[in-house]
């Protein structure tokens, strides 16, 4: 993308109504813009944002063989009262009546849909397990909206929703999430804890959220520092082999490592002093096991192998899509402005001519443009008639992780500059040196997609 | 995918609901459900083909030049109070009260929201020509909702808004929607034909309506059969090229072709009568120019060449992604089922094992479904222990273009069985020989979206 034709736009000053900082970047880069409280248009450079991260969450789901389709937005308000939730979820709820009169409602999670979809589609053992999500935007009718996407009323988030014949078999569909969540935000950059939480008014007996750590974190949380230590890696995990998920799971659940919920002082104290941590956490996401909590009032069953019907073992599971581009700030950036991962960047590298309008500075950012997209890469080339240090300025702000310069002095030696946005560090190189350095950066985010079966030949 | 863990809940049996058959099939193919009037879950297979839509809208409209975004479903009332259509827009729009009472929308479209989009964050001429869309749901209240996701309440759209500073610049931009749009269509194996129509509630002097011919359109229109023998085809188009987007709109739109809001009969009579045609279309997409209509009460200005402020001119531009699953259904099926055109088919070809358990036909089965995958197709195995009949119509139900047949007599002498469901023809060959073919296929599929720059690297 050429700047001088993209919608990039950036502000100069502090917008005064964000408090922390993924907010006030936001603002600032020209990502998101507020249309009423806690409903966000995303500007183009947050769409892409928010798109590589969708795909992230799309390809590892697809990995574990879950199966994506997608429920609309508005929901039948009858199916709610089936559950009873109806009544019971309070004022969070949006509530709509149409022109009928009917009721309805902006879904602010969805068992109660998936449970009919369910119900009306499989009646034996033999199609489970079976594991079914979507990505869909939700609207939770928050008393106070703010913290820009991070506590938005209008987000998105991937709801999944296993369906088991036993509880034996859900719990292993609950490790496996657990597995593939540990996966899907080490791709972004971001190391997640799960922890053990209390389950809210989607009910249920297990639970762990995902906590990214940072000050700005709505939620307390104690752990054992042992557990930052654990990562996950590259590990080649068969997603139906019992034994392999749950001892992942027990991996990085044998730590302490609980928000205040389920905070217990005693057990905190028996770990050694100089590892116990008190910190704040951003919650990205939570895997739930509520057994029959939903199949047995909406009679989602199955014949069994003895010919008996059973209602069947379900759990949810989220991820957090809109937030996760907040909580990603929040926990990479520095006085300049964001600082990407790799994984989730808008785009792979910025391009700056420093002297636009040189026939030769002009014909060399040309061919470094060209070249990049011709690998398969996505640059955004700084074509504008601005003065190096503004044009540093928005790549520093809009957080690119590298930055190719290409200035007359340097091309006169066929150089340019390649720097780390993180590191600030810069390093002369001939051009295709640099294509070919960042090529080889960006060929462990390419690959990481590419076996999951999701968004083949799109 | 592997059938034996896919949810595919197929009909044996017509659905009593269903008026006409793109409805009746997306129903029996276990496309959609209906979940509340004119509101869809998409199910696993109808998900995939709407991906392949959004994917394929996504990537013409990047290769023209235009900018993706994605605005909130919900808007404030106050945006349409400023333009004046909060209270004019009716019934269809649906109006919500959050807890605090603010006026809230379910947006039906966007024209409104883009302009305070763009009045926030654009001031000069500098930056023109600049187009943004997005694909967003949209909600609108229709009195009877009715064949399925044709007219739903709850539906997904492309809407594209163009700003520039002249007229001339805008209608340029008009041309160049026209011309996208007839790649876009032609991508999805569709025939729609731009038409002159009526600008109802949106307004503006110049619209086309892009209409698929089928008998059970809900539009009637008027057309010089001739119209009918153009085809875009492969030709390469330079979408900042003024003329040769002004070619292509003369070349589409110099035939008679209205619908019948702007139907003449004194000017169709001129028409040879033998090229005179009336038949049915549906409304697939739809190009507006109106000019200053809302950035003058919006006060959506930049400044001029001149230092002098001009409101901007502008148009907006929709495809109905949801809706053109349907319309592909209309235009392009047999009694047996879906046909899907090879561009937006769910999977790209089925493979049917006749002797599921039988170890020869699994393992060639599965080495066929392996080395697909490997070279970046999309198969669905049907491996379920189900009679060949059973199988088959499950296969030509969901319309999948190429089923490769394996059974024990063939394989001994390395032979499997290409069909063709547009055809019906099948031809013996080796597997590799088949899947060739099939890479040979799906080769102009897969390289139509490699150099639009969207997707790139996801």
């Amino acid at each position: 993308m050429r700047l001088s034709r993209y919608f990039l736009p950036v502000l100069k000053e502090d917008p005064k109504e964000a408090q922390i900082v993924s907010h006030r970047l936001m603002l600032r880069a020209g990502m998101v813009k507020q249309q009423a409280a806690g409903i966000y248009s995303w500007l183009p450079l947050g769409f892409k944002v928010l798109k590589r991260i969708e795909d992230i969450v799309h390809q590892e789901q697809q990995r574990a063989g879950h199966i994506p389709l997608l429920m609309p937005t508005l929901q039948s308000a009858d199916l709610w009262r089936e559950s009873g939730r109806y009544e019971a979820y309070g004022e969070e709820m949006l509530r709509i009546t149409d022109r009928h009169k009917r009721d309805l409602l902006y879904g602010p999670t969805n068992e109660e849909m998936i449970t009919d979809i369910f119900r009306s589609g499989v009646t034996s053992y033999r199609d489970l397990p079976m594991t079914l999500y979507h990505i869909q935007w939700k609207f939770r009718d928050e008393v106070r909206p703010r913290f820009g996407v991070m506590r938005g009323r209008e987000f998105l988030m991937k709801d999944g929703y296993n369906f088991d014949l036993t509880r034996e078999d859900a719990l292993h569909a609950y490790n496996r999430h657990l597995v593939s969540y540990l996966r899907t935000y080490e791709r972004m950059g971001l190391q997640a804890i799960p922890m053990r939480a209390d389950s809210g008014p989607i009910g249920g007996e297990d639970t762990h959220e995902f906590l990214v750590l940072a000050e700005t974190g709505e939620s307390e949380v104690f752990y054992d520092s042992a557990i930052t230590d654990l990562t996950f890696g590259d590990r080649e995990i068969d997603y139906d082999d019992v034994e392999q998920c749950q001892a992942v799971m027990n991996e990085f659940t044998s730590r302490y490592a609980r928000t205040d919920e389920t905070h217990d002082e005693a057990v905190f104290a028996e770990i050694p002093e100089d590892r116990r941590r008190s910190a704040r956490g951003i919650e990205v996401g939570q895997i739930f096991y509520f057994g029959t909590k939903y199949s047995e009032p909406m009679g989602a069953t199955v014949v069994g192998p003895d010919g008996k019907k059973v209602p069947v073992h379900m759990g949810s599971h989220g991820i957090g899509v809109s937030r996760l581009v907040g909580a990603i700030i929040e926990a990479s950036h520095d006085d300049k402005g964001i600082i990407w991962p790799e994984g989730v960047t808008p785009f792979h590298v910025g391009i700056v001519n420093l002297k636009q309008g040189d026939g030769s500075t002009d014909s060399s950012c040309e061919a470094i443009y060209a070249e990049l997209k011709a690998r398969g890469m996505d640059p955004l080339y700084d074509d504008r008639d601005e003065r190096a240090g503004a044009k540093f300025a928005t790549m520093d702000l809009i957080g690119l992780p590298w930055r190719i310069t290409v200035g007359p002095r340097g091309l006169a030696n066929n150089k340019v500059e390649l720097t780390s946005r993180r590191t600030g560090e810069s390093e002369e190189m001939s051009p295709k040196e640099a294509i070919a350095r960042l090529e080889k950066i960006y060929r462990p985010v390419r690959d990481a997609g590419l076996d999951t079966g999701a968004g083949v030949a799109r």
